[in-house]
This record gives structure tokens, C-alpha cells and sequence, in this order.
């Protein structure tokens, strides 16, 4: 199996861009990648797309080739993925095995999801497509009643508070304002995240993620041969993907993701390193719980301590371990088939000191963690410089 | 690369079916494939779900995990590929890579759709989305009318004719007469195609492939280990996917499909043999003008005698080329996202000589060919005895 690196990323800016299509999108940040790595449409052998509801969003399915013709690559297979909020995470795994397999050298991956459409009124209705809509979403469950009960459950066995999870949004609005990609660049208290309209309580508006448009693009080719392209690699060192049951109610314990804890435990055996050697992560912050969640379940604290550990201030930029240094979904921004390989753009930037102000002192190895839907599926990829 | 090999199959019968959602097709399929390749599910180490629109048929999205969970596979990568009428065809190429490489031993590819529910109203605008939305079908184009064009043009280029079109439907119903699997069991005339109901002219009803509920599911393993699983394992000799635009007023030529013959020169290469080694073949007749070009892209016949060499009974199950011996989609049934798949069962069913009544004398070496939208996406696949 051979080394694969990043050679080139590219994104848009997050936000509601009422003049720009999905598409246009995906082109935007497939052209931006295009010119970091230095690569030529006609040299690329195959394209991934991570795209979750495209065609409830927007009309448009067939959604692969419809980007990548529009970025100059007929000919080559373009496929695209869904796996929910992990389409393009997903994407970018299978996008690596192509690579590390031998059977492509150079693959692109983009993600992208326009969310604010004329359908836009049922985001929560599509969204929640994304879990099981035969049993919990027949029920009335949406995605944040979902996490919601995630979030009570939390509580109940750990002592995990409203303030832990206000500590969340706040820390991740502190950096997400000194990201210039970010959708909501704007700093709250904890009085104001605590003071939030609720939701699905305990979760408030400040503990929700957004309704955003945008794309990101990663492109990858064998580490051998990565100096022919860029000066600046980055290798991926560790990445699996795992999968779980829908339904909430099918879980045992539904304060744990079983899907992340296997994609976790393959990823950082493939890359030999242990949840202490990680210097920085990009956390899927869908809620604040889920932030939480996945910081137990990747190894960085022990479970339940995930709010204290939050509340310790341990997860700031000037922190232990620094995590979502990019503002993470709650600030940055949710274009749901998009945040995997936007998560990956952001790894990227840090190990290869390009992140600004947000820049963190330790940035050698990296982590980005995808989750779709309440955990169904999971994405780890760990990155470092090579 | 390893050579590979299809250790199972499966599928439902296509149909209206009621009773039966998504996840119950894909299950039902799933496990007569589980039983076929005797594999446990805990053996499985990665699979793909094909499926076009299921959020749109049906509202559930999210799919992969949703069925794989359901068929006892929690834990693994459970990834949907979505390339419109050729979804389950790239789950079946991307599948293949995956232990070509050597990176899975055991994995499962199904497709499934579900298009009878209350969405069905709705199906010619949701079939449309393989289309290019922002232009020809914004225009009012549908399904039927781009192939009408297709048709048109090829009728006006090379004399393609009303009957030789209505040759294609008379012997795909006389070929799906014999399956049990079939939609339509419904044996037609000459006359009784040629004076089918007018959908989009030139084409009428008896050119149009069905609407259809149903799932189909292979087992791959690498060939060293088949004989582990199967005394009747067959061969991937040859499988390449490609893309081309999407609409189809971007195309140079619209009575050729040039993904598919990019696809079709690849397959053939790394397979090693030429058109005329083929000994049948089950081709993406969604409209009767499609398998005539397909034969053509195929190197079947030369281009514009596709028509010609139909009429003259040379695709029937006693001709030169048998084509679609299964009925095909337009008597066995049209479950887009199944599609892909169900053609690999149908090869493997010849292959193995389990086809019943429609079983070819010649069929040690078949080919299956899936096609996305108006040819934006195309997956061809050549399978042999081991």
C-alpha cells in the first residue's frame, strides 16, 4: 500500500450566497485546488463527490460528472458519494484507497451542498432524512431532538452541564471569528450562548450548527511522487471508515458513537500513533454534544470528561489539545456534503502554516473526524507533515 | 492487482410491489446473495449501495448504513454511490477496485430502488434530475425526449427506422417472457410495438423501459480465494467506468455515448479480448435507441448498423450477438439504482448456465454495460468462466 499525500486544497468561503448555485460552488473550490496543487484538469484520473441532498435541495442529482465536466474532466470515472453529514469525508476515504491501491495517481475529492434554496423551508425535513425515517423521524424526532436526547443522557451519566456545552460554542465562535471563511465570525459570552432561544432542550440555537452553502476540494496523489506538484505535502498517515445502525433507539448506550471508536482505533493503528500524540483535531460539531462525544470517544479524555475538559478551557487554541481552531460547524459553517473535505482543507492549512491568526504553535499532526447522521457513519484521517 | 471474482448473487424479482419498501428489496436481495456466495455477514469488509433517487422516492437518505445494518454488517464502510441510472453499476467498479487492490477481501455491492410510493406522481421530474436542470430541462426536456432526439438523429444520420426501434422492444419482451424475475412477461408483435401509445416521438410506449421497484446484490472475492465460498465462481475479466457532460446539447455527437466507449476500449483492454469475442451481452436499453447505440459504442456492429443487425434477428437469443437475454429494462424492469447490479446477476446467471429457459448456448464470456442519465455516466463490465 503506498503513502498518499495531500498535494492541493481548495474551498469557498461558508455562508447563504444567493447568486451562487451548487455547482458554481464546486467549481469555486475545485478550481482554487487546481491552482494550489498545481495540477492540470487533464492530469487527474478520477473524481469523487461527496454531496448529501443535492437533489432535495436543489432539483439536481447526477450530481458527479455534473461537476467535474463543468472542471474540464470528461472522460474520467466521477462518482459521487452520500453518507449524510459525511458524504465528502466518505468521499475522501475512498478517494485515498484508490490512490494508496496503485490504481490512480492523481484523484480529486470535492464536497459541496447548497442549503439555502426555495427548499430551504424544509431543511429540517431533509435533513432528518438522514436518519430513520421508518421509526424516530415517523415519530417526530428531528436531528436536534436527536442529539437533544444524546445531550440528556450525557448529562445524566457523567454530570455533563449546560455550561459545558455552552463552553463549546463559545470557544469555537472565538476562533471561528478569526476565520475569514467562516459564516458567523462573531464572538458570544457564555451568558449569551447559555440564554439561546431553545431548540430541543437542552440545546439552544448557540448549541446548533448552520444552514450554509458551500464546497471544499482536496487533491491527492502517491507521497512519492508529491514534490513533482507542490513543496508543501501533507501525508495521510491513518484513515478508516465505519458504519452503525440509523436509529437511535437501536444503540446500547447512545452517550457513544460506535462507528467513530472503530474508524478511531483503525486510523491511529495505521498511523502508529496513540489519541496523546494528536497536536490538534477538527471535531464534527454538528451540536455541542457532539463535540463532546467525539473527544471521549477518539481517546483525547476519558469518557464524560469531555465537558470538563471544555470548561478547563483545554480545547482553546492556547489548550492541551486545541479543537475546531477553524470555528468547526457551529461557526465556520454546515454545508453538510461539503464539512469532510472542508475539515480536511483546515487540517491541511495548519500542518502547513497557513492558518492566520488562527495559526496554533503546535500543528505537526492533525486530526479531522466526519460523523453522518446521529453516528451511522464515520469517517477518522489523520494527517501529518511529511 | 488481483484478479477478482463474483462469489454471489442475488436479486428480487422486479415489479410494483406494494408491501415492499427500499430496505426490505435490499435486505430480500442481500440475503439470497449472503446464501449464494455462503458468506456470513460478519465476513463482509466493505459495501456499497447503488441507489439514484431514493431520497426522493421515498424520503429516507443516509442509505448505505441503513441498509447494511440491516443486513447484519454493522462496523464496516458502508458507502452509497450515486451516478444516476448507473448507480449500482459503480458500486459494482468501485467494489471491484477496492479487492483488486487488495485493500478488502470480501465485499458486497446491492442496488435497490423503490419508485412505486407517493412520490411516484412526481417520477418523470425526479428521473429528470440526471439531467442538466439548469438548461435542458429547465427547456421542458424529460427522459423520453432527449432519447427522442438521440433517435431522431440517428434515424436522419443513418436510416434508422420506426421498426428496426420496435425490433429492439419485440425482443426484449420475447427474451423477458422467459424470466421469472420480469416485470412484463407479456410476449408483443411487431405490429403491436410499432403502434404503441405516443410518448415523445419518435418513440411510444413500448420503447420505454418500466418503473419498477426492486434489488439486486453480488459478492466479490479475490479469485485465489473463491473456491473457499463457491464452486461457481466467475470472473472480472475487464471493468472500467467513465463520464462525459451532462447535458446532452454539450455533446458533439448525440447518437454516440463517448463515456461509453471510453469505458468500453478500457474493459476490453484489460480483459484482453475484442468486441467479437463477446458472446452476449446485457446492455442499458432504458429507451429501445439506447441498445442500438449502445452496440454500436460496444463495437458490436459498426456505427449506424445497430438498427439494421436488430431486425435482422441478430440480438435474439439464436442470433450472432445475443443482447438482453434477460428482457432487459424494458420487459425485466427499469429499478434505476438496481440496475447496475441485476445485470452482473444476469451475466454471472448465463455463465454459470442457471438461466432457465433463456439460457444461451454460447455464454462463457458476457458483457454488461450501465449507463447514467443521457450517457454522462457509463460503468462496462466483462465477466468470464474461471
Amino acid at each position: 500500500m503506498r503513502s498518499v499525500a495531500v498535494i492541493g486544497i481548495g474551498k469557498t468561503p461558508f455562508g447563504a450566497f444567493q447568486n451562487k448555485d451548487l455547482r458554481t460552488l464546486a467549481v469555486e473550490a475545485g478550481e482554487k485546488c487546481f491552482r494550489d496543487a498545481n495540477v492540470w484538469p487533464s492530469q487527474v484520473d478520477s473524481f469523487f463527490l461527496g454531496n448529501f441532498a443535492g437533489p432535495s435541495f436543489t432539483g439536481q442529482n447526477h450530481l458527479a460528472p455534473y461537476v467535474s465536466t463543468a472542471l474540464g474532466m470528461a472522460g474520467i470515472p466521477a462518482t459521487r458519494i452520500e453518507d449524510a453529514c459525511a458524504s465528502s469525508g466518505s468521499a475522501f476515504y475512498h478517494a485515498w484507497r484508490e490512490v494508496a491501491s496503485g490504481l490512480s495517481d492523481v484523484v480529486m475529492v470535492a464536497g459541496a451542498e447548497k442549503m439555502t434554496t426555495q427548499a430551504t423551508s424544509r431543511v429540517t425535513e431533509i435533513l432528518a432524512a438522514a436518519g430513520d425515517c421508518a421509526t424516530e423521524i415517523r415519530a417526530g424526532s428531528t436531528f436536534p431532538s436527536l442529539f437533544a436526547m444524546i445531550a440528556r443522557r450525557h448529562m445524566y451519566q457523567y454530570g455533563t452541564t449546560r455550561e459545558h456545552l455552552s463552553a463549546v460554542a463559545v470557544k469555537n465562535h472565538e476562533n471561528g471569528a478569526l476565520n475569514p471563511d467562516a459564516q458567523m465570525r462573531k464572538v458570544i459570552t457564555l451568558e449569551q450562548a447559555m440564554a439561546g432561544k431553545p431548540i430541543a432542550e437542552p440545546l439552544n440555537l448557540y448549541d446548533c450548527s448552520l444552514i450554509s452553502d458551500g464546497a471544499a476540494a482536496v487533491m491527492l496523489a502517491p507521497a512519492e511522487r508529491a514534490s513533482e506538484f507542490t513543496d508543501k505535502p501533507v501525508r495521510i498517515l491513518g484513515i478508516a471508515q465505519a458504519s452503525d445502525f440509523v436509529a437511535l433507539d437501536q444503540k446500547a448506550d447512545i452517550t457513544t458513537f460506535p462507528a467513530l471508536r472503530i474508524a478511531a482505533q483503525k486510523a491511529y493503528g495505521m498511523a502508529g500513533v496513540s489519541p496523546k500524540d494528536i497536536q490538534f483535531a477538527e471535531l464534527h460539531d454538528c451540536f455541542t454534544i457532539a463535540e463532546i462525544v467525539a473527544m471521549e470517544d477518539l481517546g483525547f479524555v476519558e469518557r464524560g470528561q469531555g465537558g470538563f475538559f471544555t470548561a478547563a478551557g483545554e480545547t482553546r487554541r492556547s489548550g492541551k489539545m486545541p479543537i475546531n481552531a477553524s470555528g468547526g460547524l457551529k461557526s465556520k459553517g454546515h454545508p453538510v456534503g461539503a464539512t469532510g473535505a472542508a475539515q480536511i482543507c483546515d487540517v491541511v492549512q495548519q500542518i502547513r502554516c497557513e492558518a492566520g491568526d488562527r495559526q496554533l504553535k503546535r500543528h505537526g499532526l492533525g486530526l479531522a473526524q466526519n460523523l453522518g447522521g446521529s453516528g451511522a457513519t464515520c469517517v477518522v484521517s489523520i494527517l501529518g507533515e511529511i
